[in-house]
């Protein structure tokens, strides 16, 4: 990312994904990805006493799930990456008080576990960094009490809310030379704001920082949309991906529908009420280590650009009558045989 | 930092701090360091509707003053990293938007200034950043109604209380074999929690993590504390400083009293009522930013220790009985003649 204006990091020694873990909650767990996660919860208090300690040890778990998948102990790890929806992402912070690992927590809204692997990647290849634990998470009664209302309240949602997903990922990411998922490249986005006031139109905030995210990518790479086999968007839902097509064929930007999923979209049944579909840090996150790495480890792709979204903005900045800016941050992990 | 262990990223091309620039407060500017600082603002709503969106524009002021000092157009910064105390981090998401540069959003509570340096420097030497603006800021009155009371309660603040700088400090970094203030190391700490409940006492929090993180800078250079002309913590205040050198003196570390200063404990006099000292992440920023670096290029110091702690806790945590974490983060500047 020398080149002046580019945004994209092009990693000379891509680091391999040694292991990836997923924790999704009960709902998620009648989804349609359900036999993908590694842990599904049985009840999303995990016996502690409040959500927010709840969401702490998912996080613990998943961490310590991915540490045991690369038989890697909490010493060997040299740094977290990670954040969560929390204010001051006690859940990361939190998780990593108990794994005693140095810590790097990030801010990035749902884009964070994006962030962690564009941000860790980069740690590695420099050669700072011998190996990285890239996480997320997010749980939907922690988050829709500090962002919304309290869930006691049954307050109504509206068709175009997206539902936080109850879930963590995480992937950890190491200095190798082995063949396996490598992380290529990963580009840093812009807050792109479009005025978008709705704070339950997660898509509509969002759908603009991927489309700049992605060209941005696209345009710094010489690469075209059909140079991957897929491109997945964390948490656009059912509009946000829509209004994601209809940006990219206004500026001509060859972007075939086939090729674009959404992991928000693909979390949650139509059936299951959860509106125009999943969302929060835990959702892309999730997803990626739960399902698409999986796939890409299966030989059912081979080039994978995952691009996670945030919407920066806080129940303070909206009670300002502040419009809801969005953010997104771009990996493409790719296959190596 | 490849070897095992190590916390410690040595920047094999330690970037130039190409230019700095300090915002501080009316307090603030009434204070001991008040001729350092580049902006002293005489109101702390600066011409805006509400405190939140004065943060906003000081981090905005700041960022472009720090550009100008470079003689860069917001075009040509490559990245902004950095954070504040407020939910979401949207005093520098916010400032961000308007700047229009890629953004990479951190949160390490009141030692962000200096995780983002440290993620920065290491962006720029491992060669994926020509550059980037370094930054972190907080206000008084966002953080009291959003960590503690609304200020219109005029609640009775306890003895071991510090007051949160209303300020910001940012650092642009750059690849460039000029001669000048480099950033030579950086260390990122662990989350330590020695049981503090008590979430007034930021000082006594945020200590043990400034000791293990400092014990871990050292060990990991082979330097001591007399290879440095200054250590400098955060925002310890004064009974967090006298709490450091207990920790030191009981482990053995040797840690001259005359070589540490904590920016907290230089901000206020002591007759100004900040109680135990300034705190923030506007604190070590705005300080480093405003004098230390200012010191540095001056000649009067050739080889710095920025030590910036946090407290990772939220009200929530609190709320729920949780004892406050502390985290560090320590980078090296030298003036290479």
């Amino acid at each position: 990312m020398s080149r002046a204006g580019s945004q994209t990091f092009l990693y000379d020694r891509p680091p391999l994904v040694a292991a990836h873990a997923s924790v999704a909650g009960p709902k998620e767990g009648k989804g349609p990805l359900s036999a993908w996660f590694d842990e599904l919860l049985a009840d999303d208090l995990l016996g502690q006493k409040s959500w927010e300690l709840a969401e702490m040890e998912m996080v613990r778990r998943c961490v310590q799930a991915a540490l045991n998948g690369a038989r890697m102990t909490d010493e060997e790890a040299q740094a977290m990456l990670g954040g969560d929806l929390n204010n001051q992402i006690i859940a990361s912070s939190f998780a990593a008080r108990s794994l005693g690992v140095p810590f790097i927590g990030l801010y990035g809204a749902c884009s964070t576990f994006v962030q962690a692997l564009v941000i860790g990647a980069a740690l590695i290849s420099g050669g700072y960094l011998e190996n990285a634990v890239c996480t997320a998470s997010s749980h939907y009664c922690t988050a829709e009490r500090q962002f919304r209302f309290p869930l006691e309240l049954g307050t109504q949602r509206p068709p175009q809310a997206s539902w936080t997903a109850t879930a963590c990922g995480c992937a950890l990411l190491k200095a190798s030379p082995e063949r396996g998922l490598k992380v290529t490249a990963g580009t840093v986005g812009r807050i792109i704001d479009l005025n978008i006031s709705d704070a339950n139109h997660m898509g509509a905030a969002m759908a603009p920082a991927v489309f700049d995210c992605l060209s941005a990518h696209l345009s710094d790479t010489g690469r075209k949309a059909d140079d991957y086999d897929l491109i997945a968007t964390g948490d656009l839902g059912w509009i946000g991906r829509d209004l994601l097509l209809e940006l990219a064929s206004a500026a001509g930007l060859e972007l075939p529908p086939e090729k674009l999923i959404d992991c928000g979209a693909s979390l949650f049944y139509q059936e299951q009420d959860a509106h125009a579909g999943g969302s929060g840090c835990g959702c892309v996150a999730s997803v990626a280590c739960g399902w698409l790495m999986k796939r890409l480890e299966a030989g059912d792709l081979k080039r994978l650009l995952l691009v996670g979204s945030g919407a920066m903005f806080s129940p303070t900045s909206s009670q300002q009558a502040q419009s809801v800016p969005g953010i997104a941050y771009a990996a493409a992990i790719e296959r190596e045989d």
